[in-house]
């Protein structure tokens, strides 16, 4: 991957960073700007790592997770450069209206807004996660045993540990190295895998249960009720949408999920089915396998809607 | 890994293999011996690939599969050596009472028997697939696509695909050369968790809909009404009986499948309970973490008993 030089730039110069990623974390988001924030605080900067949201139970298990802050203000009071992580828009890290100094990004995503004084964007890569990996070793900084952690459950995550199409030789090389580095596979695997709790397994149950397929989509549904009834909450739903894709004919997976607006839809595709370019159609964004967006209205119409986009891409 | 001179000798000098492995084969089992048949085919020696039993469905993705007889009568006929792959007695592989001329053996079980003029055993590569990938290596051969897909098969089945504790940094290197080799692990990924028919699906839901939890027990049950609901049979409840796993809480799943005597029962355990005491006490019998047992008489009185069993060793 080409680093652009500016980023490196940027990075020996100022001396203390502001670190933000997307609101609703996962693995990806939170351990790859987990793992930034130590190789820079590695190299004598000072870091504040925001995250608009708490960090799920399911990642507590990251090293440093309670490094996060959850209050944007020293971003505009004290002027503080951004590196905005696994996104490209301020606003998916809930950083509206915010007065940003100097920023760059550091992201993955296929859909990009103009937003950054140093953007790098690499759409091909697996994770964020590995751009931190080339981004921390291009920096000259050794990596330790919780960094690689960190950037090891960011590779894992975005994979679906090794499972996806995004991994390549590279992403399976670089896990060696995190291994080396003091990653364990075995141990992140059950953490991410094997700590569910009783009612986020009883809420999967009562989603798989609302499976409806047509012509090769899967259609799953949560709805506020069924968190009240399971006492979860949509943090829980992490994931979910993958399940039906175990269907041998399925292409794409939608599971909708109650807001009070609507329907938060994450869409899941195999092959070359680009549920990107339905997102987009919905205002939502993504990448070719996996995106989501909102759509209004109840939920029969969301799922018409839906369908039929599919149904046109696919033809 | 040190692999014998001897073997490399005995390839050497043979010209003609008989290559078998286990019974109910599975992917490293077909992965591994696939692709060392392909290997020594491409260095002009001539080899016959045995397995005592179909490959199963799932398994017909790999290169070469309609490659495998099932008799073995060229080996005691034609006095062929033998190489004996994923297991180390011949009558793991159905090879009871046949004449061997020579043999070498080639597996990563931990129990050993007397058997084979060559033994190379690792109990600690994570897969057969490994070791038959460094001897390929060592043999100077060439690693072509079909070799790849099916080592890389063979190393995701007994790794989990890269989630258990088996998982090395050379593990995590060797499959990055066999993706550079041209295995691709999205495709394999696909094939061996995402070809499920429907109705083995709405079967998974419905035996979720059965889970009971008590003190760290988990017990889910598919009954014979079932599998006619959804046109499935009881090959199709292969690996239900871990999904419970995924609730960290449990310690012990019990799976319990609906059989003309009564109940067919598998156990799982995750860390240090071991169920195979358990599935002996009912006659049964497997490993510490995976075990299976039948118990005679109605549901509940089967439930009861296995419950109270647990109970007693995990006091």
């Amino acid at each position: 991957m080409n680093i652009p030089d500016r980023l490196i730039q940027f990075i020996l110069q100022e001396r203390k960073f502001f670190i933000a990623t997307h609101i609703r974390p996962e693995g990806d988001a939170l351990g790859s700007s987990l793992a930034l924030s130590l190789a820079l605080e590695s190299m004598g900067k000072e870091t504040t790592l925001y995250e608009r949201d708490p960090v799920p139970a399911l990642y507590r298990f990251l090293p440093g997770y309670k490094r996060f802050t959850h209050t944007h203000s020293p971003l505009a009071q004290d002027g503080l450069p951004l590196l905005l992580l696994d996104c490209n828009e301020p606003e998916r890290a809930g950083l509206e209206n915010v007065v940003i100094r100097r920023s760059a990004v550091i992201d993955h995503h296929e859909t990009i807004k103009e937003f950054g004084d140093i953007q790098w964007i690499e759409p091909h890569a697996a994770a964020t996660g590995v751009m931190v990996y080339d981004l921390i070793r291009k920096l000259g900084i050794g990596i330790t045993k919780d960094m690689a952690t960190n950037l090891y459950a960011a590779i894992a995550t975005d994979t679906g540990t090794f499972r996806f199409s995004n991994t390549s030789s590279d992403v399976l090389r670089i896990a060696a190295g995190l291994v080396e580095s003091g990653a364990d596979p075995g141990v992140i695997a059950g953490e991410l895998y094997e700590t569910w709790s009783k009612g986020r397994f009883s809420l999967l149950t009562k989603v798989l249960n609302t499976l409806e397929l047509t012509h090769g989509i899967a259609v799953t549904v949560v709805t506020k009720a069924m968190f009240s009834e399971t006492g979860t909450s949509p943090e829980d739903t992490e994931n979910f949408s993958n399940f039906p894709k175990m269907i041998e004919e399925i292409k794409v997976s939608l599971f909708l999920r109650e807001i009070d607006e609507g329907w938060k839809v994450s869409l899941r595709s195999k092959g070359d089915c680009n549920v990107a370019e339905i997102a987009v159609r919905f205002h939502g964004g993504g990448h070719k396998n996996a995106a989501g967006c909102v759509i209004k209205g109840d939920l029969k119409t969301a799922k018409t809607q839906l369908i039929k986009a599919i149904e046109g891409i696919k033809g």
